[in-house]
């Protein structure tokens, strides 16, 4: 019951209503056949990701790889460009392939380290194997720290380099 | 950091290694096209799943619908005999289409609640909307009490039907 205060706190609500709660009853159409739901959601679907942030630490440890958590919504226009830009780039999706553990979410995890400056989408997080969040590592806008836009593709790919370099301070 | 402890208990370890760890190395044999992994798993195609804890006591709420979460492991011999069982069975899944909010998972969460009597697979829990776990709704195994057979179809769908009269007492 403890966790009720921590779920829905004001900000999860608010990203959440505007977004993706309309959708299973949009896409209740009876007896439409459906198509499978996938976990990439198009950010890149010969990749393999994690299900929960739960399981993204797990194989972070345990491959002692980096995470990498992207956080986006549906109908969110910008987050539908990053996705676009993310999936088409070749280099990004081969280095997420071979040296990350990615997730991405449309719903806020109890974790509050990975909001640092806030609940926004998009915004991407890396996380140290030694389960330690990269607050370090960000985009370029003041405002929003986590934020990328589309044409941040190497930018992006340098923070993931950087990524891999892992903090050595808790091993 | 907290979530450490909570997270690498012994049991999730036990579960998770002797499981889903060993996929992704596996099935990356280089350049080899992928099947997308789908949030059904299998469960149930044309159901719409979701993809954490968090984002389903969301729906649960918000939807006014009980919760249930089905947790399994993908080379367990009793979930995949459930699975087919729970995924043929069109009541079961007309049901769950029309009055729950559905989940599945091969990763323990954090939330002890959701293990009363310990962490295998399978096993069935229901969530009222009032985030209460029902741990009074149970199978007919004494050592495991929410696992489920595939020839429990007609237990698991009475005790769908004993999840929806919601516990009134939180309201």
């Amino acid at each position: 019951m403890k966790m009720l205060k921590e779920l829905l706190s004001v900000l999860l609500v608010l990203v959440t209503l505007s977004s993706a709660m309309g959708k299973p009853e949009k896409t209740t159409p009876k007896k439409e056949k459906r198509i499978p739901q996938t976990l990439s959601r198009g950010w890149g679907d010969q990749l393999i990701w994690a299900q929960t942030y739960e399981e993204a630490l797990f194989w972070s440890r345990s491959k002692n790889k980096p995470l990498m958590v992207i956080f986006h919504l549906e109908d969110c226009p910008h987050s539908q460009s990053l996705k676009k830009a993310f999936a088409e780039d070749k280099d990004i999706q081969k280095l997420a392939d071979e040296e990350f553990v990615i997730l991405n979410l449309v719903y806020e995890t109890t974790d509050k380290h990975l909001s640092p400056d806030g609940q926004y989408v998009p915004r991407i997080l890396f996380v140290d194997p030694s389960m330690t969040v990269r607050a370090d590592i960000t985009g370029r806008y003041a405002n929003r720290l986590y934020a990328y836009e589309p044409n941040d593709m190497k930018l992006l790919l340098s923070n993931m380099q950087r990524a891999m370099k892992f903090l050595k301070t808790e091993l």
